[in-house]
């Protein structure tokens, strides 16, 4: 067990971090993270909980799944306190997940850069099946059934299928009819489902149609989700877990909160606190998460351009705050230039681009394919000051600050392909 | 994988919160919290770091890292940045370790009640060796060697030891003379120390003498500690590990630092910016440090008088906020009244003398002794108020309150010897 590689997302912010300092004057769409500022509320909130010292509850405090109870019900999962837990993050739910759900696991391809190694950690076999044309997030269900029964005759045990509604890294939403699809599926081949819905208040347009496969499947779906994307709180380190109501769903999260009491104890308190107020979802929040949708899919959209402008193909982002872009169309251009396979390209992109991307065969994708994620959630300014502008801009591409990284875009993209 | 048990201490919480809604009237001595409000300062700089909503460095932020590393010298322990790791508590870093670190692990018993659970989901085999009559927190010597041959023989491959100084839950601190006997053998048998010293800045007697095992095996031993216990924040949850500085040691401070990427990300913002500071001592803080390092130990000096007038054995407390009572010499006594064993001596102590404390066997210990833990950092008071007042008092066995706390203990061990 030696040479584990650090997750690449943040093994790239420290290149970052490393080579601004030698000066290069690089644009970084490699991480995901909402670069915008706390809202104040949450900060008040915060500062009001600080003097919660004391071990909380592992499960989390009642007004906490009290709060997030409340945000599922909202959403058409009617759910009981007693089926939430909340942590430090939704990785160390997942990871919990992974270590007591029996079987082996089934991942889309390409997928968040973690699903994979946290099943290795845990000692659990891990399979990709790709994702279909319309959609990232979910496997393609053809491949998933057939997939299913290839594992089945090599003598291993597929148990588990994650979903990521909406999707990192193509930032695009299944569709309810392939939910359906996929949540059939589930139930013939008895899967558990975990749900990644982390991203689900980011999605742009609030009359997308949103399907969880805890609407179709409750008895067999966990979700997951968090503040880190919607409220950019990544480094508060909030996440939740929704288990099923029923008997073996309550046993399922007994074994996560085994888990949780004997790996991370419980969520801090002040967290506690901000958790208990953000769930409630108040007026002000929604509109604060509202008007972050609409800057994440004005500038996703407006990156999706620039990248099929120059003769890639791309899935429009709907979600989240990721493009996906495929330069298949234009192997030949890179080719020319040595760029042949997924690490070539990003390492083009990065030295004669100063472009940051995240090479495709590090979320999974096959290494000889040139696709790379893009984060666009960089792109709202360096200070606070700037982001509030991007926030509250009713058209933020005509920000100067933002128009000149898009242009950055441009340009590096440009130098790629001509 | 299922039917898996909450950590003992935190389930305890939940029933003694089930018992007390119902009316009862008990005291919880079952819990290792610091039950002290938390220090002004470190607020202060809770607050200052409120706006920390971004993802942080996994490995810890330069400054937290260089305060950790300060802490550590100044304790004869020469560090620098690069080897410390900073996380949300000390458990999910320990957990990280029982992940990476190849072979068995070797436990003292009785131990803090989540090494074992840790070492199960890390799918470790996990031995345990008594402690020594002088004190806990580290295996007999002589037991240690002959278990580490008999592992082998049987085909065992013990890798690891873990020591807790001062210990968790015998309240007392091992010898440099007995640190010096587990370094040999470590040494000798090729063992990689992790020294659990979380409860250090807990010493009760500041003339007491404290040996690392890494000052004396200082490319072997893995140090993980954090401000639960010395500062009351176990609901803020700050820990820190401290790696070799050589090839090897660097080395898994990295596979940690995977895991950390996979599991945990990074410490809260907010946090790292109150471990700054706190790691970086400042007077009023020593100060703060020392006062409740007074009382800690004032009132467990108090707890264990009560167990040994009452006829138990039971090493004194130098360190920590804990005694662990025999009560063998009053075996004829206590079988008259159907207490034979550990669960029946706890369950007595809850229904009949209105004690709750934590039954040895939960420990590790062996399930016909008839020992427990009592954490004594529950009798401070139940306000804030009247713990600064313990906190501040030249004599706090004077207090009311306090010493209502203590007859309580009086009239509740009366109650089962008599």
């Amino acid at each position: 067990m030696t040479a584990r590689p650090m997750s690449p997302n943040l093994a790239l912010n420290q290149l970052v971090a490393e080579r601004r300092a030698l000066g290069d004057d690089i644009l970084h769409l490699g991480f995901g993270e909402s670069r915008l500022p706390a809202f104040d509320p949450l900060v008040e909130h915060l500062l009001a909980g600080a003097r919660r010292n004391g071990y909380g509850a592992v499960q989390g405090d009642a007004a906490v799944r009290e709060a997030v109870a409340g945000y599922f019900t909202r959403r058409r999962m009617p759910t009981g306190p007693d089926q939430v837990v909340v942590a430090p993050g939704s990785k160390p739910l997942l990871m919990a997940l992974n270590l007591v759900l029996p079987g082996d696991v089934v991942i889309p391809r390409p997928a968040w850069n973690t699903y994979a190694p946290q099943a290795a950690i845990a000692g659990r076999h891990a399979v990709s099946v790709p994702i279909p044309a319309e959609a990232g997030g979910v496997p393609d269900p053809a491949a998933l059934r057939a997939t299913l029964h290839a594992e089945r005759r090599a003598g291993r045990d597929p148990r588990t299928v994650i979903l990521t509604l909406p999707d990192n890294p193509t930032g695009t939403l299944a569709s309810p009819a392939l939910i359906w699809e996929i949540c059939a599926i589930a139930e013939q081949e008895n899967l558990t489902v975990v749900s990644d819905e982390i991203y689900r208040d980011v999605v742009h347009d609030p009359t997308t149609p949103f399907l969880s496969p805890s609407e179709v499947i409750p008895h067999r779906t966990v979700v997951t989700s968090g503040l880190s994307k919607s409220l950019a709180l990544g480094g508060w380190r909030i996440g939740v877990a929704r288990f099923p109501g029923d008997e073996a769903g309550l046993a399922l999260r007994d074994d996560v909160l085994s888990v949780a009491s004997e790996v991370w104890s419980t969520l801090a308190g002040p967290m506690q606190q901000v958790a208990a107020y953000a769930f409630a979802e108040p007026p002000e929040l929604r509109a604060h998460l509202a008007a972050s949708a609409r800057l994440h899919g004005a500038v996703a959209r407006a990156v999706h351009e620039i990248f099929v402008a120059a003769g890639a193909t791309c899935r429009p982002p709907t979600g989240a705050f990721y493009v996906y872009p495929d330069f298949e169309p234009l192997r030949p251009v890179l080719a020319a230039k040595g760029v042949t396979d997924s690490p070539s390209l990003a390492r083009h992109l990065l030295d004669e681009c100063d472009l940051v991307v995240l090479a495709g065969h590090l979320l999974g994708d096959d290494v000889h394919a040139l696709r790379f994620k893009a984060a666009t959630s960089m792109l709202y300014g360096d200070t606070p000051a700037l982001q509030w502008q991007s926030l509250r801009a009713a058209d933020p591409l005509a920000l100067p600050h933002v128009a000149r990284a898009l242009a950055r875009i441009g340009r590096g993209v440009e130098r790629l392909v001509s």
